[in-house]
């Protein structure tokens, strides 16, 4: 097969050797065209492991030296919350396309920021909300969108972890952002948004933990004349995981860690069950990653998937409900 | 078996023909030491064709008929909610002890009304919330409050049916205090109220159908420093009608009708899965009937498990509920 036939390359460079850095850098090799280029840590040695372990060749010991290195096409920012808005303004300034994970930053001021600075760059920039990307999530989008579920009248969704209070791990530190909200909620938030658009109607509550993060979280999410959103988020206890959409003609069900693409069950409301969808090979990352890598080569600067107006928008719906909440964080103060 | 050594049979006068008289009707012959006495309808036809039916000994054409008839111990009342005050009013002047359908009232006026006028003729008076009455809640109930399941974090009922808009529905009418939350809500209120006592905190919502009564609800209570509990009721869908407890040491999942007294899966923080409870017989109504029949020959006029106290607090919650939705029944105005 002549070289001209394989799609281009994507090279991807990488921020942050944590857990993300790593479920992505192991599905990377189940996407034709993509590949990891360069690994960045603020150590060397754990570069070094890293690049080991996931086959990177080239391993810096800066996260600058990634958005400069000239064999990285898009750099994938898998640091926490907190770092995002820093992160994504060092690649885009150095024309490069970025893939941010999940939460896309701390806050909306952030968010808009970080989207106008990559229009004006004319770069792509994307969420990495994973999730919209899995064959499962779509085709669930499909029925939804196209009636198969009659109106829908609720969505129930669970995200939750026993995850014992940690001041030294991120998601309990405040000036890391921590906290369920920007770590869990959106999930549930993002796909509200992919089912209905924004909610009409945000009411919300959460529990604070002894670091002043909130470690539990709880909205129902209200559209007029259409469904209630009701999620839960926590790391408190493992409270299943489940997701249930609910519509006149019948609904969905995914028992367990519905964001990872698994496939629902779909109970009729005559009593017929079914499965739509299939369980992904590898981490699930793989259709986030190819996606990424076509928009590249279509020469787009957003995905029509993920869009950034919508990012900032739950950005700002998770503003309004932390500020319900009195909960901030040390980014919330920066102006500039 | 020399006949004293049976216990003395409780014998049951039934106010309504509905859906809930004839389950319980069913019921009432897997009691040892209970009976159906009498049914009373407002129709002679409609009395005598559930007497023939159920196998009762007396029909009357009227619910006045019923609380003097010598031969009832105990008036249960299955009338529309809206009605269920003034019908308690007629039994408890005749001295009877009386089983009140949920909701118990309407409002927090009437209950506290109707508890008094028990209180002073010395009559008993309960609430029928027949789930607090399965085994299988018992022993969940037990697991709660022992710590088997660690510390709670989070409640999430669902209690759905798909029951188009139907202005000739009792449920659907204002003026019959129609709506999910009388009818349906009011089922993981008690159930929260029974496990962790009046919430901390409530925040709900409601979406209003044509006929101008709640078509779906939901809440969060939140408990200081305790968990969230998280209910939503419909009659737009069924939206699975499961129930999950979640705590640090593992949940217990009912995947359907957990209401009804089925077995809950208990799964462990370690994985491991086993069942708890038992599918009763019949309806399931034969606990409650058990407890009311021994309540009665102790000489009680209060339940310890569904005390009045409990039963006003939950009208309670609903009225405060209700007043967040704008929503108010011909009921509410009635003084005196």
């Amino acid at each position: 097969m002549p070289a001209s036939s394989s799609p281009r390359p994507i090279r991807w460079g990488m921020l942050g050797t944590g857990m993300i850095a790593r479920l992505v850098a192991a599905d990377i090799p189940l996407v034709p065209g993509a590949e990891i280029a360069a690994i960045g840590s603020r150590r060397q040695s754990t570069a070094d492991s890293f690049a080991a372990e996931f086959d990177v060749p080239v391993a810096h010991d800066s996260y600058e030296a990634v958005v400069h290195d000239d064999n990285v096409d898009l750099v994938f920012i898998a640091t926490p919350h907190s770092r995002h808005a820093a992160d994504a303004r060092l690649a885009i300034e150095a024309g490069k396309a970025v893939l941010c994970e999940k939460a896309f930053t701390v806050n909306a001021t952030e968010a808009r920021k970080m989207a106008a600075a990559a229009r004006k760059a004319g770069v792509f920039l994307m969420e990495a909300m994973w999730t919209r990307f899995h064959p499962t999530m779509s085709r669930i989008r499909r029925m939804v969108k196209d009636g198969d579920l009659g109106s829908i009248s609720s969505v129930v969704a669970d995200i939750s972890t026993l995850r014992p209070t940690d001041p030294n791990d991120r998601l309990f530190a405040r000036d890391l952002a921590g906290g369920t909200l920007l770590d869990l909620g959106v999930y549930p938030i993002a796909l509200a948004f992919d089912l209905f658009g924004p909610p009409d109607d945000v009411m919300s509550t959460a529990q604070m933990g002894p670091t002043e993060v909130d470690e539990q979280s709880a909205a129902i999410f209200s559209y007029d004349n259409g469904p209630q959103f009701i999620w839960h988020a926590s790391f408190r206890a493992d409270a299943g995981r489940g997701l249930t959409i609910a519509g006149a003609k019948g609904r969905l069900r995914n028992d367990r860690d519905w964001w990872k693409g698994r496939p629902f069950t779909w109970i009729q409301e005559n009593g017929e069950r079914s499965t739509v969808g299939t369980t992904p090979e590898g981490n699930g990352y793989q259709f986030e990653i190819a996606h990424v890598c076509n928009c590249l080569r279509d020469g787009r600067t957003e995905s029509p998937v993920m869009p950034l107006d919508e990012s900032i928008a739950i950005m700002e719906t998770m503003d309004a409900m932390r500020a319900a909440w009195g909960l901030t964080y040390p980014n919330d103060d920066v102006r500039g």
